[in-house]
């Protein structure tokens, strides 16, 4: 395959302002690999970086290239790779930890204490390095998951969204078979939240939430049960009829807001388990104290961790979740502000909207 | 509904001899119902039973009835009974712990240090106390699990199958999502373990045996691989194949004897696990020096505990497994030699043989 | 041993009001002992007991006896006891689980879902049923722990506030050897939370708190750092400096207020653990995002549970923790009144006091 | 610090030949650090490494310098490293991980998939790249432990004898406070096993052994039952005893023969828990049926994993272990032979011998 020296990518100019340019095709280092990307997804942590940058990141100048839900071929070999072969297909993960903290080194990159520290190893693709939003970018082989046959590029970019949900299972153990869950706020995490739960044998799957098309969606991709609080519909009688009055084994709160938090604790059952999924924007108020009284165990999760990308794939091509519905539009590279547009104001009932840089 | 005084039940009148009496309907104690019991299965256990009994279990005398794997309607609450109600249809799990042992307060009945001990609150119905070759018989409610209503009575005889396999995997954890498993061993309990490992979402599984028309109706119920040892395949090539030659993730040793347990060994990943899930009759020989090397553990599991039997019937009434096709024959009661006959001589190619002691 | 029928018991005989009075000595039933009482700890609950009751508990008649932090000697075996002894000395844990609820059966009897509810077979001594402020007490063999020969009955009346603490990190593993823990609010738990963590090997044990006498006592129980944020000692800067500016492992809430919990979360290690020991009085209003975006898992209990009064008694005997000095006072059952009032008020520095039933 | 050219170090010329010689002294890469060794013990891996090599390891050729359990001073670092100044007392741990492979970034690096593989960056210090038998050596931050001041450097060389104890003991979990802990194998591992087991404060520590000397040894370091079965004292027996006839929660096989796991059958109570924590020279016959039957879980080490040579400083620094009776001799480099010798054939009662590279 051959690889041209220059390449157009999406670089973050200013903030708040995205331009397509011609930038040198990057060339990967020891252990790395370049990619050909050929999706990548736009993701609300986009715009919050566009626009307001993250804390703790670096700084972001002219050449910063965005995106990091992405999927791409193996173009060519950085020193010492033997993983993968030029020609594969595969599906990225954001984290690559910096692999010398005490997080790394037991296997909890997400959380790496080098966050951000490129020197020392850390990078975050699209975050504190290069991204997807470009012809080619560079990825470290941890970070690379083969895609299997039956799953098409575009639906790769959602492996990172579904990693996430399947973390989310994974931090408390993961074994839900039988359980009843409930999942607050219908957004995409929530969505995918609702099928891995179905996915890996759930019994019972309530969603909750306040936006009646919204929650028909998590209807139709496997909710048994649908709650629309703005509707006066209660959760807790909900819950309490379908466990015998004793409550979900879990809750998560993907809606980050007090009441959210407070809900959950109200549905969880004693000794039950919590996880939460969302950035709360605000400080929560909530009655901790029912968490103590029902020794609730209360759950996070950073990020897709634990190879959790490589089980969604997995899961996706065994059909075990089906999140291609979520994609609803893809735009070519030099419309990534149109793009970006559709995604934010949920233009014809935007959900998921994809990049294909390759055109 | 009206209940008789008598009933026929299938006694073990003898080592090796089952007899069809009129006996007492028996009466419901404190925490227990009275179930009409509709279906009851036809287990291994059960011809070890009849033909030697079980060590560390009490004599059998004149109206001992076996029978484990059953399936009825509550007919008749016990004093304090209101988790269940008259005419609803449960399966059973067989063990209820005595309640004050170690084991048993910290949550692991199956292995209760009064195992056998009446006095002490111990029943196993059908090995330590009366079961369900019966037309009626006990439970306390520990035991019990409602049937989904799209379970008939006779699949939901195999919920404690089910629910062992279930709980297999629980010892170890049970996340599986994405990972690589093989079963080694294609009887009842490894083809049910096989289809655990595919309604978990496990990526590969692979079933390793000798019996050419079992491993068909393992790749039949969802064996990505089967592997015939007798045809000269080896199963190791075959996984390292799968694994990039890393190995599997978890390995069940189902067929239990040194031959599976040190290709278990060889088949694991370093760091991997494998679960034992058969009894060894016979001592075994392993270099068990690969499972320190190679930083193995090694898990096992004794009956279908920590409530697996009731995961186990949601997944079936979720279709994630299909065990369905494993009953093959069934009986009226008065036919019970019949049906050990089948059973044991495997007549017509019979797998499961259930009986109807309400004709 | 002879056993009077009658004994003296102070009584709750209205709200806020406890009388001595003469009651029937009670008897054992199935699976119970009855106990001699020779020292009953007065706890905080007691008092919450005695002056509002608690929610979820039944009403208290003329008839309550209070008290659930006793030892005494085995004086009579109820029908089946083997497990003791007569002349035994034992301590006590408070719950006996239903033993047939799902927590119960999974072995987690502090939130048994029949709380309360006697004809099920829970009882909490002290709390849903008589305990142990009387010459004698009827105890269900599950709550029973040999004590110690080295154990005086006053110490082992601390059996339980220690299996509190051991509780509250079994619940999220209780390996620490060398971590870091923080240790929130100097009370009788947090203290006793400084002993466990030393005695488990902690490498570095902070405790945070208000009032400079506990904080003294804290550091002569094993506390390496004491920061007493009434005098502007920032726990933030100095976790820092003692973990090369990462956090603590784990930090124990035993303060239970807004700002102990945001000051955990601010403490916490990416990654780390956070255990919420105390009852929060009122809604608390923290960044919870801190959670989210260091992955930090928050973790409760409820009570002693999980066999943790055995293991308490077991590193008692050993010295690994001394508690000892926490018991300042005793009195005669009699003066009842006067031990709730020197604990209320802390008389005399009175940290815990005890009462003596046999005078 | 001024750092030689040239330094001495004693290099495996040939197999079963140590040779001290002058070679150049190394340059730490990116990430690693230069260490003045002031330390290095003598292991039975290294006598195997000498005389046979160790199966999956590079072949060892003329400049291969030995030695695992050191410890030194930082004098230079590499790039990047701000984990350590120079002047710092360090002790290491003997495997880094590749970084990359499924198990490394799992946080598994002790069964690192690449293992010998250097241009993927696992290195074991001592085994598959040089160690400590020299002035000095060169080591990735990964390895490095800060020694407490109030240990020397010659007992900072137990440090990975204690890391992979208590690497045994977190593998099930590590929470053993009022256990009942069986150590079968009195070698340096079991001895160290025994203090462990105290230092989390289990209740009885029982172990068993053949050699009289040794037993005696472990009695003074913290035993409270030694068991010698050349004496026809019978184990079961004994912890039936002090375990009212139910078995020890938790059996350490450190002897690694068909007799000793075959007694950690016997001896484990149902629902216990079995660690296999030597190498089995030969295949093992035993009657594997008994861990089925009472659902033991059997689990393995490989080295001193997951940061447990930190904790192992921390506990020692505190005294809860005490293994400096262990270290019975020291030599200069240049008696490594001799040192060998000692420690091989036991002169003097030689338990641990130690190298003084700097003389």
């Amino acid at each position: 395959m051959s690889i041209p020296e220059k390449m157009k990518a999406a670089c973050l100019v200013a903030k708040g302002k995205i331009e397509v340019k011609e930038v040198v095709v990057p060339k990967p280092g020891p252990g790395e690999v370049l990619l050909r990307v050929e999706a990548c997804g736009v993701c609300g942590t986009d715009v919050e970086i566009r626009d307001h940058g993250l804390p703790g990141q670096p700084l972001f100048g002219e050449h910063f290239i965005m995106g990091h839900e992405y999927a791409g071929t193996v173009v060519e070999l950085g020193e010492g790779v033997d993983e993968f072969n030029v020609g594969e297909r595969v599906a990225v993960e954001v984290h690559k930890g910096c692999g010398r903290c005490y997080n790394c080194i037991m296997g909890n990159y997400t959380v790496c204490l080098n966050y951000g520290n490129k020197e020392k190893g850390h990078a975050a693709g699209g975050m504190t390095v290069d991204g997807g939003f470009a012809e080619y970018t560079v990825n470290h082989v941890n970070t690379l998951y083969r895609i299997p046959d039956n799953i098409s590029f575009d639906y790769a970019t959602l492996a990172t969204t579904a990693g996430c949900a399947l973390y989310a299972f994974n931090i408390f153990g993961g074994y839900v078979a039988g359980d009843t869950i409930v999942v607050i706020g219908p957004g995409p995490v929530g969505l995918t939240l609702v099928q891995v739960g179905r996915g890996l044998g759930a019994d019972n799957v309530v969603l909750v939430g306040t936006r009646k098309s919204r929650l028909e969606v998590g209807r139709k991709v496997g909710a048994d049960y649908v709650v629309n609080v703005k509707e006066k519909e209660d959760p807790i009688d909900i819950v309490k009829k379908i466990t015998n009055g004793f409550g979900a084994h879990v809750v998560f709160d993907a809606a980050g807001t007090s009441s959210s938090l407070e809900t959950a604790l109200d549905l969880a059952i004693a000794g039950g388990k919590i996880v939460m999924v969302a950035f709360y924007k605000d400080p929560v108020t909530v009655n901790m104290s029912k968490a103590v009284k029902k020794q609730i165990q209360l759950y996070t999760v950073r990020g897709e961790g634990r190879r959790n990308v490589g089980r969604a794939l997995s899961i996706m091509a065994q059909g075990k979740i089906d999140l291609s519905p979520l994609i609803t539009h893809s735009f070519p590279l030099e419309e990534i502000d149109k793009a970006f547009d559709t995604f934010v104001n949920r233009v014809d009932n935007a959900i998921k909207v994809v990049i294909h840089p390759q055109g």
